[in-house]
């Protein structure tokens, strides 16, 4: 049997997702609570792997098991084992050959700003303060051209190595209310810290130093060193991910 | 000269406002910085006390200097000394006499909760989680009761001793978006421990467990025992103080 389950954690406390030995990490904290509820290890596949301090609201992972219990006990039986800042929001039985990883079709993210000179201590947890003034209409129009199916090397962190860099972006608006920015995106697939260089980027058109129809330039470029830098891990959610 | 500061912090690692000997506080992490700036030490007077955990927006706090230092610049100079949890976001001269607790007329409070059988980590670090769901619509009609001039001995802290109980509240609502409920209250002073009791008394009546025409009794019994429990810190934040 394949069970999913939907995750919510606060990333400030851990390396990310992946196991890294001797390191907290989300995949290590649920594979911890799952041997106890099994009584055997467990491997759990995750959508994707989000970096160290990365949130999620909606992380979809998925392990099999040969276990008899009810699929949908899962989510009461691992949260008596988890630590406060992860949470198993639902757990459900799918049909056979789901792999939370392989099967994901879409991932929305989203990033928080706010603009002001004086850091705010109930907002800096999760979300990135900025100091200069941002045309968020520039950043819009900058947004909307990320749409449609793109190779994104631009966006590809130089350390990385992929097969295929083309992804395609469903959505990509920003929402402003007051001085909070978001920034929200949705697409088949990211690649290694692709939305937090999005965000440098839109951020660089925000202040002025780049235009909304530089994006085109700087995506058939696909040179790096084109984009904007890697904002900060904290202002970054993964909010969900959808299956057929 | 008098100087006042409008104060942002997350109260969470912090056992409340007042100084206590050996023990992290917000009145002494802003009295060790102002020692830092001024070089002397001065007394800075909040506009009252915030209990262990609670948060703040705008806090108010004044002292007095002999010092020729510009007002508007002792923002900047404390946030260079203050931990990262603690934020001057204003500084400015005031009139002689003001005093940020005797001065203050209005006080205003925010306490955040969010109902689920399972808890978001990502809501948990400022809001109460609650498992029944709750009659928004009888909890409004209840915090509407508060408002005007009474005798609020019934949700003072029982271990507390106050020359007065009156108080007299000006806005008194409910606020859902959702599973999230906040209630927000301004009054012209809060006895300790009075806000979160209050809250504690509304949820009985979201509960079904109080009526909202109970709140008269309540008020009229000047009886702790009668009013709700003493809802977690966590979720309360000082909004802001209003002064002439």
């Amino acid at each position: 049997m394949v069970v999913s389950l939907t995750i919510e954690y606060d990333g400030t406390n851990y390396c990310g997702w992946q196991i890294q030995p001797g390191l907290p990490t989300i995949q290590s904290e649920l594979e911890a609570a799952l041997e106890k509820v099994s009584g055997k290890h467990l491997d759990i596949v995750g959508s994707g792997r989000t970096d160290s301090g990365v949130h999620a609201k909606g992380q979809v992972a998925s392990f099999e098991t040969d276990s008899g219990m009810d699929p949908e006990r899962y989510s009461y039986a691992l949260n008596t084992f988890l630590p406060e800042d992860i949470r198993v929001l639902k757990s459900r039985r799918e049909e056979d050959g789901f792999n939370a990883r392989f099967s994901a079709k879409k991932k929305t993210y989203m990033y928080s700003m706010y603009v002001d000179r004086i850091s705010h201590p109930l907002e800096d947890r999760y979300s990135l303060q900025l100091i200069n003034n941002l045309n968020v209409q520039e950043m819009q129009k900058a947004a909307e051209r990320f749409k449609g199916t793109h190779d994104f090397a631009c966006f590809l962190s130089s350390n990385s190595s992929v097969v295929s860099t083309v992804r395609t972006i469903y959505e990509s608006r920003i929402e402003a209310d007051g001085n909070k920015i978001r920034y929200i995106v949705t697409g088949n697939g990211f690649l290694y810290n692709m939305v937090r260089i999005m965000v440098g980027t839109l951020i660089d058109v925000g202040e002025g130093k780049k235009k909304p129809e530089d994006m085109d330039e700087i995506m058939s470029g696909k040179d790096r060193g084109l984009a904007g830098h890697t904002v900060k891990a904290k202002g970054l959610t993964l909010m969900s991910v959808e299956y057929e």
